[in-house]
């Protein structure tokens, strides 16, 4: 049997190292550096890296045995930049984010939709006083992105009732979308969503898109939503779309910087939620079911999953 | 054709009337009450009242042509005390508020899982830092109530990935639940429970169903979550498993007396949430969508939807 090695590059190793010694994984020596002497003893041998994307990257030039990164993220741009090597096989984790992301979409929105600040402070009052609402059923939201994540707030956001619209690149059907358009449609979709959840990655074709003047296509008042990458919107343009109450309420999990710098003018406005990138989390015992299903399938030269297409960028 | 006349009892009479003069209603004369001397003389002549069951409760006894009451509520216990009437046919609108039931549970629930308050604090302090949590995948939730109600949040609560667990009188099989149990099994079923849902309404069997004997049996930590009926728990016993940590969190639409007293302990614990009974709404254009369909059975002697046996009390 051929014999393959894997250098832990994560923030989690111990807990990946332990998890990965229970399973099934023929012929793998797992190596655990404790220092940056281990991990330079790591690079030279190891075929396989696991860990984030930003704590690979600046390996990648080391890692001279390489042959393929697990990423214990969905997100892989931090190894995409123009001039990063490209000469080995990069699987993300997608396809495990969905529920968690949808858990993040709709405890926002709900909160919002049902005034679950509101009645805190009523409540801080001692004061019983019912707010009108209105209910998730026929309100529209319309999903930038519709592969894995966006499919399942989709199935979300249907089982509420909801109708639901996609954008992707190549504008096919997806599951759980009534309906899908390619991104060149999206300023004409816009306004008929109550809702607008972006999912998307960072890449060339994503970067900007939703700069001032796309903004000035939304139905005034709706719900934006940002769980993809920062990148994809212009902050200055959304603050102004946020300030003329053009967009009604904002619920941002990612930024064009992480963290969102302290000077941040999103932090202080009252119609913007912003959490730390941690709408959707890489629990390190779904990643290793991830990695050792990859594993047995590396081993045997079969088809992997969550293969990231470079010049996609996903 | 036979002749019908139906009085207008609701808070939201004018709505009603607006509504109801768009529907399909053959033979249907409409009274819109302006005044208690047209309250009076319209008891006189309507077989039917439609409107909430407090406000249809005190007219039982002059409504002398009553054939009909359509209730704008799924609870209809006002209607219920013993002694009160009972030679009418009670309609509730079951079936309605399954959906706007599940949206404030799980914005509840989703919004204590992940979080939102503490990131609303860290938010005021510009402060960027993720808290661990869990997701509800592969938890528990048992919904006391497998009727309509119990059945859509049981739904919900499966797309979400937990195990759904029904406690009910027959203990019969209900759509959407893994299991289901009769009452007597209670004490059985609540330590396996990481969400506890009361969709119940006011009957003699579950008065007081959640004393402080029961509520020795939920797991530590525990959501605790009360949209049926509030003299199912016992506030008191309520607020000592809160103190002493054994319910986690209480979130609380429905209480023993409502408006829930300015004095009650409840108001000013950090793990409670308290919302003044509208988890779910009559939004009026669905109840005359459903008035309208009863009413053309109920003209045709058709079996009508939401029929109340009076001896079950729901």
């Amino acid at each position: 049997m051929a014999h393959h090695t894997l250098l832990l590059l994560s923030q989690d190793n111990a807990q990946y190292h332990a998890l990965l010694n229970q399973a099934y994984l023929p012929g793998l020596t797992i190596l655990e550096p404790r220092d940056e002497a281990g991990i330079r003893e790591g690079l030279a041998r190891a075929d396989i890296l696991l860990g984030e994307p930003a704590r690979i990257r600046p390996r990648l030039k080391d890692a001279r045995a390489l042959k393929w990164v697990q990423s214990t993220y969905a997100g892989v741009d931090a190894l995409l930049a123009p001039g990063t090597r490209q000469d080995y096989l990069l699987t993300n984790v997608r396809g495990i984010f969905g529920p968690l992301i949808s858990e993040y979409v709709f405890a926002h929105l709900l909160s919002i939709t049902r005034h679950l600040r509101h009645y805190r402070e009523q409540q801080r009052h001692h004061n019983w006083q019912p707010i009108p609402y209105q209910s998730l059923q026929g309100k529209t939201m319309l999903i930038i992105g519709t592969g894995s994540i966006g499919q399942h707030v989709a199935g979300t956001a249907r089982h509420f009732g909801m109708e639901v619209l996609g954008i992707s690149r190549s504008g096919h059907e997806a599951p759980n979308f009534d309906r899908t358009y390619q991104t060149q449609a999206l300023n004409k979709v816009l306004p008929r969503a109550d809702v607008v959840v972006s999912v998307v990655p960072s890449t060339p074709q994503t970067r900007g898109l939703f700069n001032a003047e796309r903004l000035n296509h939304v139905k005034p008042g709706v719900v934006f939503c940002n769980v993809g990458r920062g990148d994809a919107v212009d902050e200055t343009a959304l603050v102004q779309a946020l300030r003329s109450g053009r967009i009604g309420a904002a619920v941002l999990d990612v930024f064009a910087t992480e963290p969102l710098p302290a000077e941040s003018l999103l932090w202080d406005m009252p119609n913007v939620i912003i959490t730390p990138h941690n709408a959707g989390y890489s629990f390190p015992d779904q990643i290793v079911t991830r990695f050792s299903r990859n594993y047995l399938k590396y081993i045997e030269n079969k088809a992997m999953e969550g293969v990231v297409n470079f010049d996609l960028g996903y």
